[in-house]
């Protein structure tokens, strides 16, 4: 076996801690050092022997770090340290503001370029996986219907939504797809659906004293963009059933293709994901696709790319002797 | 748009009938010729402008065909022309024998790079799309399982099996997953099981008058390797019903993996396929990967490759560009 993969970690937060977690699952890998943009003496590793560093440390382990994952939000973080490392490092990420993307890959694959690097963008499960499975099942079955549908899981925005409604002291929104919609795609019927249609929204809310709940519902409900066009379903509990039952981050979806082959032939692809806790398994993907950028980047493939550009034998630390006898 | 891709079949059973209806769902091919060992006159092509030729004339067109789709079985066919087409041809084939696959790539390796050509073997969905999903999730989530259910479905080594007992006029078997250890499996509770304790086999059997039922029965429920380890059933039905319910292709299956990560959190990530025509799909499979072994070539990277070696992006008509702005 050759040296390990040397890893660096840019942000300390849900999916920086996830990150960490998934880098020991892997013989194959180390983690040389985080790096925060906090005092690093605030941060709290569990593994005490892990160093946590100033990010402004970080242009100094260029020669230290084979690739640095990416664990900032898409909102402000990764459109600026996404191409800041993508100039000094091999880099992942896990960039998901869909319809920005041709932008921050621009911007990237520039960087990237410029350094002679490898960067591997919008990683994780959506985009990413999932994007990878609406590809593949297109291109099978031209002729079909790709449906994705999200949850039942945790959203962090339509959350962070609810949360700032006037009188509300706590809470969290679910995103549920609706079984009957499901069963419809799944049948090959390819129904016409829009998002409102495969998924329903249920919110659990602490109400601060004194407010009317009548009107929070209401304010919830009827929020554009957020709630308006979606069925959604507001719970009021106590800040106790808040904290105990709604404490973790699960989510997952479906990929469902239902296409037609030669006369009449209904054929349906589908991939899915069930997780207990989304931060954590995003970074197990961005991980696996850490491992892929610095073989790519060994190989002379320099550059942005996404999962698309990604061939399968590159995530695992097995041989391709090894896979083709194992998997194939 | 470039000019369309040239495509060629190798062998017109149902694999090689589905190829020519999948093409014909891809604006970007066209189908120059089918070339068979039969007598090309006695083949009935359901569109008469397809042209059918002997497999012996197919090495005068080597000018005039982009990439070869090799349609025959992997018992006595594809070990012979798999080879002797990867050295005049980029070519695609559905080789599925697991255990021989490290030394049917060597040799249809050897042949490639011998003629300066591209060929994918062991396309389609087992070995082939479950493949890839066994790899990425393996590759994801290292501390996990992997499960491969296969059903409902018709095996055709297994009915042939069947129609081989004394006594039997026709019948067609089912491989079953079982219910129950699926649920076991997307639990998360990654348990231990067999083959056999993960499928059940359904045989529906027409019995030549005057033979004994029971008998036929015991036959096969104790033949060794097909059913002695599994829980089958044996229906026994009429001709006419043989006929009317059982003389379509369907298959599917799923691919399961549960992991663990971080402290002890759950992840599931499932594939599945439930297909009306096991035999179209699988064709759709090597039409898309018939465009990548002409792009692969197109690049220069020559050779023979699996599924785990190419990236999604080139299975599919449109350009990276567009596919990161449609689909990821």
């Amino acid at each position: 076996m050759n040296r390990k993969i040397r890893v660096g970690i840019v942000g300390y937060g849900n999916l920086g801690k996830g990150t960490v977690a998934a880098i020991g699952q892997c013989p194959d890998m180390e983690l040389v050092a985080i790096f925060t943009r906090r005092e690093p003496e605030s941060i709290a590793v569990q593994n005490p022997s892990v160093k946590v560093l100033h990010i402004s440390e970080a242009e100094a382990y260029t020669g230290e770090i084979d690739v640095m994952i990416l664990c900032g939000g898409s909102a402000t973080d990764l459109p600026e340290q996404g191409p800041a490392f993508a100039r000094l490092f091999n880099t992942v990420d896990s960039y998901d503001t869909h319809a920005k993307i041709p932008e921050y890959f621009q911007v990237v694959d520039n960087a990237a370029k410029e350094g002679g690097k490898t960067s591997i963008i919008s990683v994780g499960w959506d985009p990413g996986l999932f994007s990878i499975n609406r590809l593949m099942a297109e291109a099978i079955l031209p002729n079909g219907e790709n449906y994705t549908f999200w949850g039942k899981g945790l959203s962090q925005g339509h959350s962070d939504a609810v949360r700032r409604v006037k009188g509300v002291k706590g809470g969290v929104q679910y995103t549920v797809p609706m079984e009957e919609a499901i069963k419809r795609v799944r049948s090959g019927e390819n129904p016409q659906l829009t998002t409102a249609e495969k998924h329903q929204r249920i919110c659990y809310v602490v109400a601060e004293e004194g407010y009317d709940r009548s009107k929070i519902e209401q304010d919830i409900v009827t929020m554009p963009n957020y709630f308006a066009d979606y069925d959604t379903v507001v719970h009021f509990i106590t800040e106790e059933e808040l904290k105990a039952n709604h404490s973790k981050l699960p989510h997952g979806g479906f990929v469902i293709r239902g296409g037609k082959t030669g006369e009449a032939h209904h054929q349906v692809i589908e991939f899915s994901l069930k997780l207990d806790s989304n931060p954590e398994f995003t970074a197990s993907v961005l991980v696996a696709y850490a491992r892929a950028a610095y073989r790519l980047h060994l190989e002379g493939q320099t550059g942005a790319k996404t999962v698309f550009e990604v061939a399968p034998v590159y995530l695992s630390p097995k041989s391709a002797e090894e896979l083709r006898k194992e998997l194939l």
